[in-house]
């Protein structure tokens, strides 16, 4: 059984034995070199790979999540699926650090942002409720519970729903889940909970993946399914076939066109490490002009 | 004629000509001691009492605005009435330092939020409109601009509209302005220009004053006028009003129960000290053992 916590959840208290995965942060926060690194006893480790999707083999719906972006922040971090050992890093857009506007009512995303390990959403094959294809990236997940996590934090979670968003014909799965350490987590089992309890967040998560490009000059986001949110059994039927995927990939059996696949134990991978790797044996040195972005705090009002 | 910028609008390019208005950080941010004095020349002075609060004695909707909260934030900082120069000061509730709740879809505060300086709202006196009573303080503004401000930033703001809050009884005005130095300033000269660039604001608002008390098991706010968000001529006339209000109580026509009136620059006032006054020699040492206090990041759903 694969049990993965945090070096800040080593008091839990919740009975997982604790590995110790620490993020390491390199450079400064908000300029294009810096990088999040996830090491384990020493060595690098892999977010995309190395980290376990599952936490408990018995329960599919209870998860590790990366978290990339905090809630009420904006700056847009993700893990760098195309870089060695695949730190966390800021989206460069036209060489400009990326962040998502604030689109009124938000303040930033509204919530802990990020995606489950060992997932990958094959742009090769078709869904087939969807009819379309996978973006490339691991499975993106939105934490609605309280605590406002950091970037490079790893969550258990549990799986509530998901909703299928389409961007330029991909599929864009987002997974929403709570952290089973949440006050909240016990009285969240499923779908109907998170309106029952946090009315209209579903409703707010919908519009805000809707409208959050618009400000960029982008048309709005569409979603499958009329835009439901479908359930607990399928979302986490949606994460298994996303697991299988990465599976496949990790195994060899797919293309890996730019994805950077090297890890640290996945024992039936091709891109296994042959030995333990440094984190200061990959990241590069930092520039020192490197500027330091912020957030553009302008309310967009969409109508 | 009365003009005065701060520190930071040195530089504004708009003409006025800039009188050194500082804030002076005594202590640490969510500390029971901390304050924010005011200074002007080295010498302190009262938000309340010595900011003007006209800019331009030619249009009585362009005034001085004292930013108590920024936008997205939650410490309820306010000016100090009953203490001696009138700091800025967090509130302080039970024993804990204050700070308002997140109710869902808002984080903090939606606007940068503050107080008219030289206004009051005159507990003795019963408005004709709504017919309630004063609330002892300086009358409260929402400042819609995109900048997030600073505690302690002094802003020339253009008056848009007024919503009227009852609290208890009490008549508490919501003053709408935006700063004159914002991008859509221009297209801003009444309510009606603030549904029209900024839809679903005025609303907003409207719907964070009713419930932000409830988390506290307190009841929704009322407002007078069925929550009508009253013009710019009405705002300027109820804010001209506060201002005589005012200037009865600097002139001690008024009692002045628990309120402190001690300044530096208003002439015709028995409060108006005798020597100027350093901030050094009004704030008292700072306690060690002060416990630096966070807002809770849970988000409440009132349904």
């Amino acid at each position: 059984m694969l049990r993965l916590l945090t070096r800040r959840s080593l008091n839990s208290g919740l009975g997982y034995r604790a590995l110790s995965v620490k993020a390491i942060d390199i450079g400064t926060r908000h300029t294009p070199s810096h990088r999040t690194f996830f090491e384990q006893d020493g060595k690098a480790i892999s977010p995309f790979h190395d980290i376990p999707l599952y936490v408990d083999q018995q329960d599919p719906a209870v998860v590790n999540m990366v978290v990339e972006v905090p809630r009420w922040s904006n700056a847009k971090i993700e893990i760098a699926t195309g870089e060695k050992y695949n730190p966390l890093k800021q989206d460069v857009k036209k060489g400009k650090l990326r962040f998502v506007h604030n689109c009124f009512p938000y303040n930033g995303y509204i919530w802990n942002y990020g995606a489950l390990p060992q997932t990958w959403e094959d742009p090769t094959e078709t869904n087939s409720d969807t009819q379309c294809k996978g973006d490339n990236d691991p499975i993106d997940v939105c934490e609605i519970g309280s605590e406002i996590g950091y970037s490079g934090q790893v969550k258990q979670v549990k799986l509530l729903g998901v909703l299928a968003l389409v961007d330029e014909g991909e599929t864009d799965w987002k997974v929403l889940a709570i952290d089973i350490k949440d006050p909240m987590a016990k009285q969240l089992n499923d779908v109907q909970d998170v309106e029952k309890h946090f009315p209209g967040l579903v409703k707010a998560t919908r519009h805000w993946f809707r409208i959050y490009k618009v400000p960029d000059d982008k048309p709005e986001n569409k979603f499958a399914f009329d835009g439901e949110c479908k359930n607990k059994a399928y979302a986490t039927s949606i994460v298994q076939e996303t697991h299988d995927a990465w599976k496949r990939l990790i195994e060899g059996e797919k293309p890996m066109g730019k994805l950077a696949l090297e890890n640290a134990s996945v024992e039936s991978s091709p891109y296994k490490s042959a030995e333990p790797v440094q984190v200061s044996s990959i990241h590069k040195p930092m520039p020192k002009d490197d500027q330091v972005a912020k957030a553009d705090p302008t309310w967009h009002y969409i109508p």
